[in-house]
């Protein structure tokens, strides 16, 4: 694991995707590697990309590849969005899409996906981050859908956050965005060719008003035309590019690194915590038989779910 | 608390309001309450809906009221989808349409949120459904936007889920749908006038005939019409209640209640424990300075969270 890890930070990209692979599938054996990694991160500069599923995120990701390479920055790319094509269920456009990256040594695309335990993605997410901040990494995109609170949670990982609406989906999305006013540094307004883009503007802009900017920065809306007009798509994204790079520049200015790293850690100390305690003595309740005694109690109604928790609590915690 | 359950399961619309306001807001002494209410739950039968926001859950869920109602059956409801109307965020036409139930005794509608820990969602729609349930309700819709892990566990709660899928979403649709197959009981293919309908009823009928039921239930597809045209959509939706009475009754048949009963009381099990045990611990963490000192430790890079929660399971854990 220690040599994995070593080659993962000088750049290896087959170790690094290694890595990646036993953080998704969650092998004991990844917290050697991980606490070997995490005093060498912290260099990159994070930006998540969240929205509702269908809002274009894959293909915004993959002109932001192309502009942040144009500045001659390296990037990493972390697909936690169950529903973007660059994780599976991909058509085939899209996988031919991203493959003009596929020689460029200074890309690196993943995919991240874990089954089960709550708090294990944002774990993952975590992780993943450490993995491409350490291959040296200058900006790593985190793309994943902005609907579930753990899809919202991950994005506490970010030190930039972009949150990208699309016209004419209706007043249920106008919730969704509601939930992510709060966290978005940058709106982007996607497939801006369509009918309802400029209300959607308006309605977002009387909303930004409404609030107010503790860190003294306002969240820019950027308009990004449809990608069939390449053109003005990719221009767009440039603007999008420079706003990031604002972003940044802005938190290390006024001194908010600090506090987004706050976030950060704190979020990661959670889901080390998760995964040592709470998963862990679960584990211990089932090989013990425990747990299926619990379940039975529950099933012939000897017992609730409240006290039972109770008792495990008085038994267990010291 | 005890008099509010009380007053719950004599069908006091007010305390059942208020125990959900509670529930919501996780109050220390809801467990009383809880506890209270435990022994007299399982009698409803629980209904899960889920789908991408914008699939027409809510709309659905309207009318499934009123098929319900029509074979004399009472019907609570628990809006847990963000982006549903019924959960706030709603527009005028939408709230008009809901206060058609309001007058109506048999029918009891709720939304409910919960800010913060992780697993709590899913806890207080385990507790807002014995609620209901202890007042009575024959049958217990719960809405949830089938999108986010979370979301999908929610759904260990029904009895019978339904997963609403629409044409014309496009491929990153496609994926959420592989990710809800396997629990899946009834199919509805909403706003089936679009374009597109018919490709995705084949394209759902094959990915069944892919998989296996092992407990003999093969779940059927249901077209629904646009609710623009009353007649059909209403007609549709009586045949959709049909197949939820009939997934039930197969259950019953089947001997299956006491596997779908299992599937509850773990994940309540899970939900009460994460509270009385992770939770607990995070808030002591918190309250003796340690949770600071050791974000402190991280932010300096002098330990990382693998180590810090090891030794947090070594010095708390029995």
């Amino acid at each position: 694991m220690k040599e994995l890890s070593s080659r993962a930070m000088e750049g290896d990209v087959r170790a690094a995707s290694r890595l990646i692979r036993n953080i998704e599938d969650n092998v004991p054996e990844l917290s050697i590697a991980m606490k070997h990694i995490f005093p060498h991160t912290g260099r990159a500069h994070v930006i998540g990309i969240t929205g509702a599923p269908g809002a274009g995120k894959s293909t915004l990701t993959d002109e932001l590849i192309v502009a942040m390479r144009k500045k001659q920055k390296t990037v990493g790319v972390l697909a936690v969005d169950p529903t973007s094509p660059f994780t599976g269920g991909a058509l085939l456009g899209d996988r031919i899409r991203m493959l003009r990256h596929a020689c460029d040594q200074g890309v690196f695309v993943r995919s991240l996906a874990t089954r089960g335990a709550m708090g294990g993605l944002s774990k993952a997410v975590g992780d993943g981050i450490h993995v491409l901040d350490v291959m040296g990494k200058d900006k790593i995109i985190v793309e994943t859908v902005g609907v579930g609170q753990q899809e919202v949670d991950i994005i506490n990982h970010a030190h930039t956050v972009i949150v990208v609406l699309v016209p004419g989906m209706g007043d249920e999305v106008q919730a969704i965005k509601a939930g992510l006013m709060e966290i978005a540094d940058i709106f982007v307004i996607n497939k801006a060719d369509r009918d309802g883009a400029n209300k959607l503007y308006k309605e977002t802009r009387s909303m930004l008003e409404m609030g107010h900017f503790e860190d003294g920065w306002e969240p820019p809306i950027i308009m990004i035309e449809s990608v069939l007009q390449p053109q003005t798509f990719s221009q767009s994204v440039c603007e999008l590019c420079e706003k990031i790079d604002a972003h940044y520049q802005h938190l290390v200015d006024k001194n908010l690194l600090q506090s987004r790293f706050i976030r950060k850690v704190t979020t990661e100390l959670n889901d080390s915590l998760h995964l040592a305690i709470f998963d862990k003595l679960v584990e211990s309740l089932v090989n013990s038989g425990e747990w299926d005694q619990m379940l039975q109690a529950l099933m012939r109604k000897e017992s609730d779910p409240y006290t039972l928790a109770e008792a495990v609590a008085k038994k267990y915690l010291r």
